[in-house]
């Protein structure tokens, strides 16, 4: 890391390596002709993201056999600015379907909360956790009952799960004592969960309450890593407006460097939550000569590349991303994506950084 | 055991050890000068039960200091039929009260669902489940979201838990896994849970549904133990009559029974789960010429002894208790109690009868 002051304008400058975004929501994501990935990797390269790990659950759609797995890849070959993995569903029926080769072919399991608007019965859930393989990532967006099910079974089968999307102090409590025991857990809180409230948004369920956020800020020391995730996009929906694959993603690095200049975060919280825990979570090969410039202190309006209402709109914010570089190449530079669509499927590499 | 056809009348006689009732509801049990616990003994000797381990919260008060200890102890000392068994209830403010001298003077701790009518705080769980001595039992009332944080927090900390009032399938498919994982659970099922239904009494909140009751018949391998708990006293009160202390024990083994002559349950299940398995998971002391004489296979009206409405009124059970020893001397006799009350506090009696 450098971090320099300009000494003409006292603002800082800040290079951080890519960072990764462990949960990304892509409604199309198992559609016939979506583009909806080679749209978000365009804002995520504009934000400083060189990796995308993908969620498998788009809106009515998800990717849950190898038919959706090939379909979701077919549409973003040769089309996605950011190196992207894509993780499969756990559904009732499809604990045969996730064979050996399909389980290569993928970043992880993901086990959603619900199936369909249901519940995932304990069932699936137990099936599921017992069947994956032991050194491949199990994420999760479980809740409440649901989560310590799952956090029993995996403790039960002396295996790790990532959590994602953590909103209630309870849940993190959960997990907060589980890592005390030595339990592989760990997890990921949305951004907007960190920055926005029901208070602000009350039609929204995608956000947490006043009292749940500052549970959150109080015990981010078990939280892992930083992510997208659904939020932004169904927060833009309940606002009534059109929700895009970009929403929430540019808002990212103005939202936390601007947190960082309030003194709630620093720069090295920001690098571990987008970079370093990400790595060893799922797995991921390093990207050399990847990097992203920032500054910080600099307060100016929000402004994004892509296309979707934003919850910052004129709203001043205190950082941003200046210049990206992806594979030695400028890839982002000062509002302009400069290079063509580089990035790669990395749903089967996996490296392991050692004991986490 | 010995099981003896009355060539006569083709009915059998079997003769059990006494059993031991691991959820005794005492509605008064930390009431000045309540004879309630005595009063249930009563019921309990003449339903052949030679131990009562006695559940620390009542109606309005419970045992969770030394002083409604020892407040509980001396309502019913010198006036008890059979044996008993303090608990001490987990509250938000009696972590550090519960002591060594308290640990060694109780039977178990008891972690309730719901302390005052709101659910009993994770926190509160944690830190009990946590400090309470692992070769001492730990009982609980918890369900669902409750049950499988209590689950996970016993499988970190490597300790017991026994569960008490099962009901829900996906509760005990919880404690099925565990179990199958070698984590150290027991549990157990009100026997009216067994044998009356919600769709019979829909103004109950104490019975399982039709559904949830076929699925407990069907687990039973899971089920370690029968209790009689707080169903009885709760389901009399929901149907608008005066509860007794004595409610629903001398159903016992009417109920059961009857369930062997229609093939439901056989003799030995219910002799490992009021006796054998009661005594291997509270370390209880073996009580010698102590032995319950059932007939099996007569039909008759159910009566019973002490006061209370019961859903078996004028109801014909193939199964009754004839004769109870205790301690040698015949304690109860076709109907009557014979013998003076004769039953010692067994709180801090503890006998490790080897892995269970
Ligand atoms: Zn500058
Ligand atoms: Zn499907
Ligand atoms: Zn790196
Ligand atoms: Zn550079
Ligand atoms: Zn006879
Ligand atoms: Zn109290
Ligand atoms: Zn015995
Ligand atoms: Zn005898």
């Amino acid at each position: 890391d450098v971090s320099v002051v300009d000494s003409k304008s006292s603002h800082l400058t800040h290079t951080f390596p890519g960072f990764i975004n462990v949960a990304a929501f892509v409604p199309g994501v198992a559609q016939l002709g979506s583009t909806d990935l080679a749209e978000l990797s365009k804002a995520a390269v504009s934000a400083g993201f060189s990796t995308s790990i993908v969620l498998p659950i788009g809106v009515g759609n998800a990717i849950h056999d190898r038919a959706t797995l090939e379909l979701a890849a077919a549409n973003v070959q040769g089309h996605s600015y950011t190196n992207y993995a894509f993780s499969v569903a756990a559904t009732d029926i499809n604990l045969q379907a996730l064979d050996e080769e399909l389980q290569a072919d993928t970043k992880a399991l993901f086990i959603p909360f619900k199936l369909d608007g249901i519940d995932t019965p304990l069932s699936v859930v137990a099936a599921h956790l017992a069947s994956w393989p032991l050194d491949k990532p199990i994420v999760t967006n479980a809740k409440g009952q649901q989560l310590a099910s799952m956090l029993l079974l995996a403790s039960l089968n002396g295996r790790g799960v990532h959590v994602t999307d953590v909103r209630d102090n309870d849940d993190l409590l959960l997990i907060s004592l589980s890592k005390a025991k030595q339990l592989k857990v760990t997890c990921d809180v949305s951004i907007y969960s960190l920055f926005f409230t029901k208070e602000q948004f009350p039609s929204s369920a995608h956000v947490p309450t006043a009292k749940e956020q500052s549970a959150l800020w109080r015990h981010l020391d078990v939280v892992d890593a930083f992510s997208v995730g659904p939020a932004p996009y169904y927060l833009a929906e309940e606002m009534g407006q059109k929700p895009t694959p970009a929403c929430g993603i540019e808002e990212t690095l103005p939202l936390l460097l601007t947190a960082v200049t309030t003194g709630r975060l620093t720069l090295e919280d920001i690098r571990t939550r987008l970079h370093d825990n990400p790595v060893l979570i799922f797995g991921l090969p390093d990207q050399s000569q990847t990097h992203v410039e920032i500054v910080l202190g600099r307060r100016a309006p929000f402004t994004n590349v892509s296309t979707c209402w934003t919850p910052l709109e004129n709203n001043l914010v205190n950082g941003f991303v200046h210049r990206v570089v992806f594979h030695g190449q400028t890839a982002y530079l000062d509002g302009a994506v400069s290079s063509p669509p580089l990035g790669k499927d990395i749903s089967s590499a996996s490296v392991s950084h050692g004991p986490a």
